[in-house]
């Protein structure tokens, strides 16, 4: 092992913590520290050896950081930081707003080739690991159809949906999956499924004192775009088991293709040749595991560097074996 | 779109008649032809408007087909006609013999790379999809344990093994997964698995007239390697029954690695932070299914060689956007 590449964290909420304690699983990388818009003396980090800098100190830090990882939201943070610091470092962001994402690769784009950086943009697991296998599902199985659906986990939109009607005084909203949806899937039927029967919602709510509770559960479920058009549960419980019973941040869901190949053997009942691959996440903790991805992607970006392989670049563009600790040859003995 | 990808296919059985279909499904290749080492009239392609070529003239075609797909086994025809192949033509093959990937590899690269090349080994779903959902999560849980299941499928191993014992006419094998073994990882419990624990084995036999069913099921249940490390299951049929109830090629199985990230909420039961990714394949056919991992590899190693990037490479050096028909910006768009 050479040199570790060398890791910095831009923003640090749930995501870069994930990222710092990621790190810390990878031996070829170090951290070099997190760079944070608030006051650094207010910041306590969770590994008490890490480093915390003033965001303003990030321009004269580009010879410290191989590969910077940013943490900030896909609202406003990233549209602006990710082209800003892709003129400065190699970077790895996790933009999720699926349909920005053209006009961000190229906002991203044009600075990282200018300064000859490389930029991951969009990683993570949805997009990312998900939009993978939608694409190694179609790629394979062109006649068929594509299938996504998350849950169990928190929807943060939600959660904050039901925060701010009236008589709420806290909440949290969990997507689910649909079982029965997801069985006609496997079984290869692909159906079509309508929004109310792709994913239900549940809905764990206190109460304001003196808030009528049916009042609070006909506005949650009958509120468009949020909750109207699915089959929504609403549950009153207890400040106490709102802090004891729904503190973590679970999350996961599933991408499933099912398709029909040309050659082979029909089945009893006529339908031919049909297969289904299915790719499944159950996540005790979502930014974890997006921070996870993200540190797998930074490695990959510092070997595309150092291959002089700049711009802006997602997980379409990025041959797997990037991703990974061990070098070809290693991969191919150990895990082909 | 430009000119259309000529694909040839080298070998003439299940996995070439699969090849044939798929091409067919994609609308930016066409097929040259098929090349076999039998008599090219007694061969009676699935499709009638597919040629047939005898093997001998493989080598004045190589103006013609753009990647040849090998479709003969690993056993003793691909050792010989990869490296041989790819001297001649970009190819893509299915290698299975896991340990000797590295000798297939390089006996592949050195002819591929002299003559301008690209050759894709060792694809399909296992090596292959497989392979790849293997790297992908030991790169993003490096702390974790990756279990591989197989089934429900037909074992040819397993099944050429019954039809050997002494009173057997006819059979067929099936590999399960074992259920209590996917649970327990599917629930995080990383449970170290012994041999039987993972999987299960049941046989359908059809006995010769006046053989002894007793002793043929202990012959099987006991034969070292093949059944005596399973529980295996003996069911007696008719010559009838297998006929009818056992002539598809399902196969299938799962990838899953669990793993720990270091930081979010820890569960009510203290296990911190597991994470499971599941990869599942359900397939009606598969010979067919892995052909059209094969033809979406084809399509990555038209586009490796227009580029200049020659040699043997795996499905871990290749970019999964060049499985696709579509573009790197629709792919963006469409899928991420």
């Amino acid at each position: 092992m050479g040199n570790k590449i060398r890791i910095g964290i831009a923003g640090y909420g749930n995501l870069g913590r994930g990222v710092e304690a990621s790190v810390a699983q990878n031996p070829d990388m170090e951290l070099v520290g997190v760079f944070t818009r608030r006051d650094p003396a207010t910041v306590s980090p969770a590994q008490p050896e890490t480093q915390v800098f003033a965001w303003d100190t990030l321009a004269a830090r580009t010879g410290d950081v191989d590969v910077m990882i940013l943490c900030g939201g896909s609202a406003s943070d990233l549209p602006q930081q990710s082209p800003e610091l892709a003129g400065l470092f190699n970077i790895v962001d996790s933009f999720d707003t699926h349909a920005n994402v053209p006009a961000h690769f190229a906002a991203v784009d044009a600075p990282a080739l200018e300064t000859k950086h490389t930029a991951v943009i969009s990683t993570g697991w949805d997009p990312g690991m998900f939009s993978l296998n939608r694409l190694f599902g179609e790629a394979i199985l062109p006649q068929g159809k594509t299938y996504t659906f998350w849950g169990r986990g928190v929807s943060q939109g939600h959660s904050d949906a039901i925060r701010r009607v009236p008589g709420v005084a806290a909440g949290v909203q969990y997507t689910l999956p649909a079982q029965p949806a997801i069985e006609a899937v496997r079984n290869g039927e692909q159906p079509e499924l309508s929004t109310r029967e792709k994913h239900t919602r549940e809905c764990y709510v206190v109460l304001e004192e003196g808030a009528d509770a049916a009042a609070v559960r006909e506005t949650i479920v009958s509120m468009p775009n949020y909750f109207a058009d699915y089959d929504t549960t609403v549950h009153f419980i207890s400040a106490e088991e709102l802090a004891e019973q729904h503190n973590s941040m679970p999350h996961g869901g599933f991408v499933m293709r099912s398709g029909d190949t040309g050659h082979g053997a029909v089945a009893q009942d006529g339908t031919a040749h049909r297969q289904v691959i299915e790719y499944g996440l159950t996540l005790a903790d979502n930014p974890s595991f997006t921070a996870s991805v993200l540190v797998a992607y930074a490695r990959a970006a510092y070997r595309l560097a150092q291959a002089g392989n700049f711009g802006a670049k997602t997980v379409f563009d990025i041959a797997p074996g990037l991703l990974d600790i061990r070098f070809a040859g290693e991969l191919r003995r150990e895990l082909l």
